[in-house]
């Protein structure tokens, strides 16, 4: 069977976590999230952003983190601000609209909201009450191109945020691969502190499901937990998240197993830069985008999965490969080899 | 610490799953219920039903498999019925009314609809267009007070709600112990053969999550994967759903899980009945509510956990015990031994 | 043609209303609301109720309002609660559910709500978070079947919410009726002091259109109008419904049409009970139910339409008579002609 | 006091309107629509689009009507196309949405949508099932920028829609307008035959409110009745609507008015052609948007209102001119009189 880079979920998770399911087993455990891993796993998110009054929920998946979060943050008059590559614009089976909110897409280049892009939406909104009300922005990092927000930019974004009373929110489907990535200053306590809520995704990052939810801003805790049993977000053995967080936060397990999706990625980029390849987007996370001939894509595909992301004229298109936790150096050495043979 | 009789998913999952989980790994797979594992699981329950024309969906829990179901049959105006029992009632934060339908509500004495029961809901509804029109019919087998449909009963419905131009929808949640209990005559093939929609709960059977969503009625059957992606419930691992039901309905796994709940909930009820002790319903499944003295519930509780259920008077209410897949002999012979000890 | 006592919305609107739509009809207004008409309209309101921080917007008719209203005030979790009889129950085509809240519905003997129906409702919403959080309250006055609330019922009805951190909302399609019955101690600024929101209605009571919100909790206020206009309720030419209730308003005529159609209908009740005719509830607005034989009812409905409300037993039934602010002498009197004789 | 060109709904509504409703005022009639009033617009609007089986229904305001609409005929999962510069995507505050709906958006020129404007979105969209699936074709005539479709347009793109199993929506809030444009070459009955379902605006065209759906596909006419209701739109007294419409039908007084107020828009503007002044659209309906200099805005803004509508320059912007089916040669003759003297 041939190895695939089509995404960083085609794996199982990572065995510390099934060792602690296996260990934890036949205990019994209260339903719904009040299970002793899933509270522990809490408190140990919360030591890491340093800060004890963020609270913290955790759900099964990023779509449905992303429908709970804003539809329990937005009053029905109210919309959310995008990057129109978000995975909520396009992704997602119109799952926020379901919920009756619509999503402000704004064009970038790099899939990174700036407040220089928000100004003219909120400018453009402004008819009341005739049109939606910007309240949200909504943001991913690393991004769906592979692109991150450092330091610098996130607090910009904050800062224009409070003072246009808009609410920040991030995506962190793959935050682990965005805090880890070689070029970031951006840290996890940071984001708590910048951001009114986020995200810690645990699907792509060695995970079976899982993502935990840290609302950092007090007038969005109240009654939260209501729209994630209402949304079938509350599961009955809670201790499933629970045991899978409480691993993965562990020692750092989770950055870790970012930092070497980011690694392997590296490698496979470092060697087409050798060989002058371009790239779509200028990636350090676990995404990659290297423009190739179709020539080379028809043999990289003979041994590999991936898909093929954008033509770019009649010779040459970008491929998208993703890393994981999981991907070994074989894999990755073998498609090195594959490249410079050919190139 | 005390062993819980407070509900059937106190624990982790059956070994077979864990064992299984380890096996598969580190395979890749394809994403979103596309892996093998989901496709072969979902073979296994159409070839269980007996028919190939059924659709398969498997999602994580149940309220979330009622939101959607429910969501993506229903037109706008149209409602459901249930009995006031109903876990879509009183047990799931609105989740129905949240994507927009109305629940009319039916007491009954045993938590189970009958033809009757729905004639006087269809007609106090004819005022069009001023009133929602009923066109779901909501039922839970085994039901939340622990009653099961006999076959008589079902068809009878069945017949009901086809002449009704209405949709029959069975809650499985705890469908295994439905049908596996000793007086059931009611049989997995018939509740494909008789219902539009039903599910098999596997969350409260010895899975970690998961229920397995049949589609028999093709006229639901169209896109229905939409719903189930713009309600968060696509898991990207989808594995971790495939896996379970493919262990589960291996052997029969799951009957006998059911089967084995059941049992230990018999022991004790027959150990009850010997000593005279009355009950709030008659059942025949996991689910027992026995009529105590204030006394013996304080007795029990200390070397138990379960849920007082309902004051009966000033000296006696009744408790509620539920057991699982994994009740062992010893928990259930303690308690006899105090129960026998104390009355 | 017969005369219909089947509804008080049968005939256009008051005179004066289209004399003041003639005078004003070329000129040029603002759109949406902010002609002058609605701006004196609104001030003329909070004048009455003496409330100057209380905030009126005008929209076309009561499921409309009710909609709106709730949709607005509740949070995706939070349900509203209800006399089984409302109108928002039973007439609203799921309307209110169909914005994603839950109706929770008390059985009441005559329609109006009280503490002590109230206090197990929130017993039984007591398991968070599994349960819909009950969050305001729906009352009508006049109520759906006739009966309207005296000052020391709404000021314990107030008191209670005020406890519980309940809303409450006075559906007010009949407000002027309640208000000016021959019994009631209440009175429009009373209204205002102890609800958070109520609404005095225009189209049963002379209008062709229109009622009126008015919203006096301060934490309610905040931008409504987006509400109003994404629900499809902000007219363009908002003139029709300001001129309406600026007429309605001048000088009182809104009460004294209410006042008209409950003396026709007590009129009729007077000739009733002489001929020692029993009703099915006790009221004095412009709804009333008479019992009377199938045979009368019969001969009643040679000459006049009218609803046929309930079956009593094989010999009588109750109907429902509405009288209006049009109802004339002489309909009234050719009725209670044909009682006597019948009688 | 100056005259308006802000809009359309700045007046009350033709006389024949007001005469008819005090001429029925005091008839008794059914409620909800069912008046003979509404029964006699909708055969009458039938007739004249030569489809005795195409439905109609009568409600208040556009927005209403696009709501109701589009929320009825999709499916949760599907969504709506429109042109960028759709009322339902820029002037509902999100009101489409709010019913569950997503709305793709995509760039025109003139506010028209083609078959090739439409098929990259199709094309982005076959992701099944991450992606909403797009159904409805959503389409103004005349549009909001003043264009209008022809025929052999209208054709073009219905036979796109039922090739590609899309249905085609016109939002016909200036329908009368668009149709008698001097340069339209489409009819009424021409738009009833090529769309699945259309309405006539009557609140833009000479009535108070009103706007009449025409259902023309038979799968969508099932129960519609119902989401009238639901979404609160069903006036009690549904006289006001028919009443309206009956006199608007009758001897093509609606066309009349439409092209009253296209006429007066084509004098001014071929007043300005004849000075050389460029438009930022050619339009032929009652909305001009010529290109003037600051300073002759300043003068015109000090006898009359209008929106300035979008800056070209420092020293040129487009201002929107609106007549309306009461825009009278005197207010035409001076708006021109200055213009000449001024250009």
């Amino acid at each position: 069977m041939k190895f695939s880079f089509k995404n960083d979920y085609s794996e199982g998770c990572h065995p510390n976590i099934l060792q602690a399911l296996l260990q934890y087993n036949l205990d019994q455990q209260a339903g719904y999230g009040e299970d002793e891993y899933s509270l522990k796993a809490k408190e140990l998110i919360k030591a890491k952003i340093n800060k004890t009054d963020s609270d913290v929920y955790l759900v099964s998946g990023g779509t449905q983190a992303n429908l709970i979060v804003i539809s329990s943050v937005l009053k029905p008059y109210q919309c959310a601000i995008s990057a129109s590559t978000g995975h909520i614009l396009n992704n997602e089976t119109g799952a926020i609209e379901a919920t009756g909110h619509k999503i402000l897409s704004i064009e970038t280049e790099d899939g990174k909201l700036k407040p220089s892009d928000i100004i003219p939406v909120l400018e453009n909104h402004s008819n009341v009450p005739h049109q939606v009300m910007p309240k949200l922005v909504y943001i991913s990092n690393s991004t769906e191109l592979g692109t991150i927000y450092q330091a610098k930019e996130l607090e910009e974004l904050s800062t224009f945020c409070k003072q246009n009373r808009l609410y920040l929110f991030m995506d962190g489907a793959r935050l682990g691969h965005g805090l880890t990535s070689e070029i970031s200053d951006l840290t996890l306590e940071k984001v708590a502190e910048l951001t009114d809520i986020f995200y810690l995704g645990g699907t792509k990052n060695g995970a079976l499901i899982g993502e935990a939810i840290v609302i950092n801003n007090p007038a969005l805790q109240e009654d939260f937990a209501f729209n994630i049993k209402q949304k079938g977000a509350l599961l009955a053995k809670g201790r499933l998240l629970g045991i899978q967080f409480l691993e993965l936060m562990k020692n750092d397990l989770y950055f870790d197993l970012a930092k070497h999706a980011n690694q392997q990625a590296m490698k496979i980029k470092h060697a087409l830069q050798e060989k002058g390849v371009k790239f779509l987007s200028d990636t350090y996370t676990n995404q990659i985008f290297p423009i190739l001939s179709n020539e080379l894509i028809q043999v990289l595909s003979e041994s590999f999965e991936f898909f093929v992301w954008k033509k770019i004229d009649e010779e040459f298109s970008a491929i998208r490969l993703i890393t994981s936790w999981s991907t070994s150096d074989e894999a990755v050495n073998q498609f090195i080899e594959i490249l410079k043979k050919e190139l």
